[in-house]
């Protein structure tokens, strides 16, 4: 019997990439833009962090390419593009995380082909070369070894800088806020040798929330919650409890190094244009300090200034009435009567916890709520990235971050909505039992999902981690509408609903991070570097035009050497490594060209 | 051509290692011991912790395998031994890590097989049945999802849980010495859910680092000094500076939630034979507390209480004098005229800070001193297990503890000698330098080096970090004998020579840990358990007969219900597992019949 061999014509997916990849870097290597541009499909993303463009920019299609790396490509000059690991297959679709160089710094990437042509790439600066972090194999010594020209101990050198910086010793940049976002951020300026303080209006690192409602908890798991450098150890809970999370912080703080002031409060910052340094006055435990550092961060929280709406009655309502950021626990209000404005994650959680102790609670639901069961998104929506399950399987957080980050915003929402309708379909009683008793559900505008609408306008969502069987079986009361006015002793809504109330809560949320930068510098500056956060989606409180990335996040502003930090403790940890680089990059002196600086569409 | 293929009868190493894990079993089953004997070679070494003997044990030979397990055998009931990955060999040695079960627990081990026979076998108890901490899947929520019946927040529960230990609620176990030590062992059974106090007399945790020397740097890397369940992050200095190791015990010892009393000292100590408790009195911070736990670990450190030689003249010395152990630095004495006496590590910290910061330092050498330079240790001495090197090549801490523990103390020397011969000939000009300016240098008395003196006598060596060659050219005064006398400005040795001084320093050591029982608990106990740490070596200071083990070391001594725990930051961190295993098998009144409880031969 004859057995005739086919020749084949098939390729694997590490010879696919290897040969994507290779004409890629081969036609980059002679400037051959549109060469560079065939490459890509007619429907394609390119995501850069800082590594082509010094900003944080995703450009479309083609066009897009070519006109970026017309700017850029000759800069930049990329090269060495190789796989990390074996690129895997998924339908037409070949995946393979990247490293690559550049003329300054060395960068991680991901590349999602389809056939032979890029479907999604992102470039990530990894390390400015010269500039790489000590750590491994060249961490620091510690001792001295040898005779010592220093005689001061590393206790006393620490004393010493701490007693300069801010001083003698002006830092390079200020960090304005010390919750997870300015220490994650402290951290790494201080690996990268960027002097820097990051100042805080609260007693110790960690208050931020310490010092808010008892029953307060991370609503995301511990998988996507690590800082730089210190991952939680395996015995860390799921959801850290708001107390533990703030020890968590201080540790940090403490062991990283990071030049953090407590009690420290930013009065007034302004900007000399020719000197490019900012004046800062600080109020720090009492005393005032003057500071002039070349960069302001603002890593205030991305949630910006509570939201507090203003209503008739406010004057004579004789009970305790606060926003939900400043909610002390349930403890005084045992036995009374509560009236909860809202009807998100705050409301929720306050709500809960004001039932379990014993208050007789009403939440005010003014308009539909997106509810996902934390359990289901815990396993549908982070399952394969975040969890036990995806670190069983190799799955490392950087990996996990770089393919998070590899997924355009423009397309996002088409990989959410089916994640969404799974979760709809498996937790159908539960949401039929919520309906039943009245409560008005949403599954964002275009069915799109919880992490969507975070990424839109951090609002409008509940992480059920109990509150919405109480709220069904009527354990917490639920009303509706707007509020129309407060009484002495309660609430009233617009269709004449009194709610009886020792207590009202403003679980209404907060306003755009530029708040703080109005605050702070003037409303002349927040105005110059427009709304924060959002991406344009044109949907609910993200209008449009169309800008690509968050607005103002982690990358250059209207406002020159004014930047924008925060966001869950996912973003603090990722993307505060691309803005320490572009902060390091500016404190060596490198030339650090902005390609594509938005534009501003929106006041707030 | 005809090609005839041999049939083969070579193994491959894992089916070796299988074969023998089979037959061992198979034997084991059936309870035929004497089988189970002859599969140990003449030369062999079983050493077991916990998971057969409730002790920390080696038997030797056949005899011994028959012994322990005619004793422990049937109660053990070992079975399900296999690989934890594929054996390797080496000359005629295969080695294996393995996995198997007991009756109560799962145990980890090493085997090392000459040909078809143990020649050393480990085997450690890993966790118990019932009883495995929560980590990785296992992990605890964090937050109650649900109706929550408990309304306390995380910090009320700590607090009412801080509030009722010691006082409504006893310690099982209370620890004494809030060093390393006693922080790995109650970070342990804090995850066991042994309740238990960690009491220290210090201001808070980290102090015993802290208040030591200012030069003091931990003389051991980085990667063997890992604490469980949090290992020091990658950018964490090789030689940690000791106020930087003291930040990080405070805040491992918060963050892994382990009970602590600082400003806490114990004043008295007795046992209760009817009623199985302690009785201990301690003043914690002004306030005098009884508690009544079952069990009472000395923590207090290896190195025991300070011994400090009486000499004529002491009274009538108007200069400083002190133990190094409190000595504060060189600050105070800038421009003065020092005198050491010892050269061992702290005399070569204390002299080599002295110097570079001015003082006038002689140092007098009373007897011979070992010393390693520190590169060379980290190279030679610990590179394959415990180097950046090690990381790079797979070798995880957990697998390099193991390691470490499987190599018989009997036989340790033997492994031991050729590293000290190749850095004795790497360094010989170092040595010879130092031999040139009249130090005395050994080698231990067979010439086995560093770790054996620490493991036999832990004194007699310096690991150099700079301070030898300060010595070597005379920057560093070296003087040789015995103190004779101290006058009103001078130190008199034997042979009349006369050593100014403004200071003297006691550098001379330390006395065996059961000195703290004695002052504790009275010095009829430390008599009945007798000398702490040492082989039985024969060696100096460390008398005979041979004991197998570390005396008294996280083991059942001869006073019931009281333990030791100590030792640089490896032990700490590895033998605090088998000590709180031990705790917590007789909280949950498992039965734990000792094998082979030692003897006293020494009172100290």
């Amino acid at each position: 019997m004859t057995q005739i061999v086919e020749p084949t014509t098939a390729t694997s997916p590490q010879q696919r990439v290897d040969a994507w990849l290779a004409d890629f870097e081969a036609a980059m290597a002679v400037r051959e833009i549109d060469r560079v541009a065939q490459k890509f499909a007619i429907d394609s993303f390119w995501r850069d962090l800082v590594a082509f463009t010094w900003n944080i920019k995703t450009v479309e299609g083609r066009d897009g390419v070519a006109d970026m790396l017309g700017a850029r490509l000759s800069d930049t000059a990329p090269h060495s593009f190789r796989t990390r690991e074996a690129p895997t297959e998924d339908g037409d679709v070949t995946s393979a995380f990247l490293e690559f160089e550049t003329a300054v710094g060395r960068g991680v990437g991901h590349l999602r082909l389809k056939g032979n042509q890029a479907w999604t790439l992102l470039t990530a600066l990894h390390e400015l070369k010269g500039h790489e972090e000590r750590r491994g194999p060249t961490r620091v010594l510690g001792a001295v070894h040898g005779d010592d020209p220093d005689p001061r101990s590393w206790a006393e050198k620490r004393a010493d800088e701490d007693d300069a910086l801010g001083r003698t010793a002006q830092p390079y940049a200020l960090v304005v806020g010390g919750g997870q976002g300015g220490i994650a951020l402290g951290a790494r300026l201080r690996q990268l040798g960027v002097p820097a303080i990051v100042v805080d209006r609260h007693e110790r690192p960690g208050d931020q929330w310490r010092n808010r409602y008892k029953s307060l908890c991370l609503h995301d798991p511990v998988w996507y919650d690590h800082l730089p450098y210190l991952p939680f150890p395996a015995n860390w809970p799921v959801f850290s409890p708001k107390d533990k999370i703030g020890d968590w912080l201080e540790f940090y703080t403490r062991v990283m190094e990071v030049p953090y002031w407590s009690k420290t409060t930013c009065l007034s910052a302004s900007f000399d244009d020719s000197a490019q340094t900012w004046t800062v006055d600080v109020d720090r435990d009492g005393e005032r300090i003057t500071l002039h550092p070349s960069h302001l961060v603002l890593a205030t929280g991305m949630s910006g200034k509570p939201s507090v709406p203003t209503l008739p009655g406010q004057d004579v309502f004789s009970g305790d009435q606060h926003h939900s950021s400043a909610h002390p626990g349930p403890d005084r209000y045992v036995g009374k009567k509560a009236v909860v404005i809202g009807s998100n994650n705050s409301a929720h959680d306050i709500c809960k916890a004001l039932y379990e102790n014993g208050v007789d609670v009403t939440m005010v639901q003014r308009s539909s709520t997106h509810i996902v069961k934390s359990d289901s998104l815990m396993e549908i929506g982070l399952g394969d990235l975040y969890s036990e399950r995806a670190v069983a399987a190799g799955m490392t957080t950087e990996k996990a971050d770089l393919t998070f980050a590899s997924l355009p915003y423009r397309i996002l929402h088409e990989f959410q909505i089916p994640v969404y309708d799974a979760i709809r379909e498996r937790d159908k009683d539960f949401y039929a039992k919520l309906a039943a008793a009245g409560f008005d559900l949403d599954w964002g505008d275009d069915d799109s999902g919880l992490f969507m609408k975070y990424l839109r306008r951090g609002s409008g969502y509940y992480i059920d981690v109990g509150a919405c069987d109480l709220v069904a079986d009527g354990r917490i009361k639920l009303a509706h509408g707007q509020v129309d006015r407060l009484t002495e002793d309660s609430v009233v809504l617009a269709d004449g609903t009194e709610l009886p109330a020792d207590l009202v809560v403003y679980a209404t949320g907060y306003g755009s991070m530029n708040g703080w930068a109005a605050d702070l510098i003037g409303q002349d500056v927040a105005d110059k570097v427009g709304k924060v956060w959002g991406l344009g989606s044109d949907t609910t409180k993200d209008p449009g035009p169309w800008e690509g990335e968050q607005r103002n996040m982690w990358k250059p502003t209207q406002q020159p050497n004014l930047w924008f930090h925060g966001g869950n403790l996912h973003q603090s940890r990722h993307y505060s490594l691309y803005l320490a680089l572009q902060l390091k990059a500016r404190y060596e002196g490198m030339a650090t060209p902005v390609y594509g600086l938005q534009e501003v569409h929106h006041l707030s």
